[in-house]
């Protein structure tokens, strides 16, 4: 009898640390990582990131796509998908990773960290008067996995915590809006801002000029999600303005971040290199092995996407 | 008939503010700020923060001394104390603000931005994978009414969590120990440590050089409740040696930090000016108000302290 056969293909993630996590779920499977795949009809699953174009075609049965990931927009947007499930990784170890690195950028803001910094560079003690989370408005635009338990946590933390998303959600202790009108509101609510859209045509610049000058003079901004949701231009002129105070930025038009771009000397702006949220084998393996199962079964798999909707 | 009357005395506390957040919770109390005292003998109650020697003896009828703060070490170590109750300030409002202070400590280096900061000051693009949080060991010293709290929220955030107070707790998720090897095993265990020790004749100096050779070579230390609790030349040395990797220091033995102390130019330090947490009197003057009241009906008020324990 013929064992399942998945393909797997990343420019960034580790074959053999997703061959050994998968092989203890599914001992059966058949791991095959690209251009290694003998008969490529004998293929039944593809567990990817960024494929070349027309990488899908190359396999008659494929039954599953799994995004290495949880951001699909370099997956949806493609022309050379196949009519198959698609599924994208949203394990627990991403989720917690995800919150921890919002949490981390509103704490640095909401405990006036970054004005320590700055004073310990000039070795001055400036003390500055906390004020209590609960008079602190903190922002999470998108609601959905990931999105979803950042602002749980913050809210747990004793943060004034307010989300939006496109369709309405319900969060404990979350003011949760949905809609146009809505998300003009937060952006001049908060004065902490974190962005965790999904990157759609419908979010694509979604966060401009006119935008940043909504939010209260001197706001915050964390971005952990897609650099295209912002437009970088007017992001760095609002930094340099201080129409945004500060901005926290895990993502950029292009990354690496190149060498001289203005991020790198605005001293208002932290940058890190697009890690808020990886994907943990060992930890996403388990969900990546119950999509499979469910597909055996003619179940949907976990964490399905819709290509049209573009998450 | 009289009016029960309270004495306030602080040299860094606003008394308009806690008259007002008082008065809202008990109309009736006459709240005094010393020198404007009036008759001695007709004050009741003391809202304190480091008073001067002798102050508590020129109130002959007082009945409960409150403690403007969590920490009491500068009050049950004074030679001048009067046997009437004596109460702490531990209000949610604070609580929820040591652990802001701890959460950020933990998850600036389990995220390695304090890796991330130093690259963007060369402006570079620098890619650490990060680790699962399940994977990172946090140790908590101290279980109390500020540790115990800061101590779940690491564990509910998905971090591998550890715990050690004097007399043992339990914590959900937290792998709580107590007495002296336990010590030992949590300093041997923690890649991060967060110190919220009470400041006791026990635990004055509780972490010197031998202490901090026992941790991981380059583990990272928080501390965010005394100074004297850690042998500041011993960290000074461990953190210009790298047997401590980096730290996080809010608290100090000379405060504010003189210019030119060596903390100021270690690049391996973050330095707070002494305000991971602290009393907001609108929040905490329900609780003060509380201890009255049962003061009041001859009961122990809350947040009782042991003036022979120390804590």
């Amino acid at each position: 009898m013929k064992r399942d056969a998945l393909v797997f293909y990343s420019p960034v993630d580790d074959p053999e640390a997703w061959r050994e996590a998968l092989s203890a779920e599914l001992p059966d499977l058949d791991f095959r990582v690209d251009p290694d795949v003998g008969d490529p009809a004998t293929v039944d699953y593809a567990l990817v990131w960024v494929p070349p174009s027309g990488f899908f075609q190359r396999f008659p049965n494929l039954k599953l796509v799994t995004n290495l990931g949880a951001g699909v927009d370099r997956l949806v947007r493609r022309d050379d998908l196949v009519p198959v499930p698609i599924s994208r990784l949203s394990d627990p170890g991403m989720v917690a990773m995800m919150t921890s690195y919002v949490v981390f950028a509103v704490t640095r803001y909401a405990r006036d960290i970054h004005i320590f910094e700055r004073a310990q560079r000039r070795g001055e003690w400036h003390y500055v008067h906390p004020r209590p989370l609960s008079e602190i408005k903190v922002g999470v635009l998108g609601l959905g996995e990931l999105g979803g338990p950042a602002a749980k946590t913050l809210a747990d933390m004793g943060f004034d915590t307010y989300g939006w998303s496109r369709t309405q959600k319900t969060i404990p202790r979350v003011t949760c809006t949905a809609g146009a009108q809505a998300f003009e509101e937060i952006l001049r609510t908060c004065e902490i801002l974190v962005c965790l859209l999904p990157l759609t045509p419908d979010s694509r610049g979604m966060i401009g000029a006119r935008e940043l000058a909504l939010m209260p003079k001197g706001a915050k901004l964390v971005n952990a999600s897609r650099a295209a949701v912002i437009d970088e231009a007017a992001l760095i002129a609002a930094l340099r303005s201080g129409v945004v105070g500060e901005a926290t930025l895990d993502v950029f038009d292009i990354e690496p971040l190149p060498a001289g771009h203005p991020f790198w000397t605005l001293d208002n702006v932290l940058i890190t290199p697009h890690l808020a949220s990886i994907t943990v084998p060992k930890l996403a393996a388990r969900d990546v092995a119950e999509s499979i199962r469910r597909v055996r079964r003619g179940e949907p798999p976990l964490h399905a996407v819709d290509a049209q909707r573009g998450y």
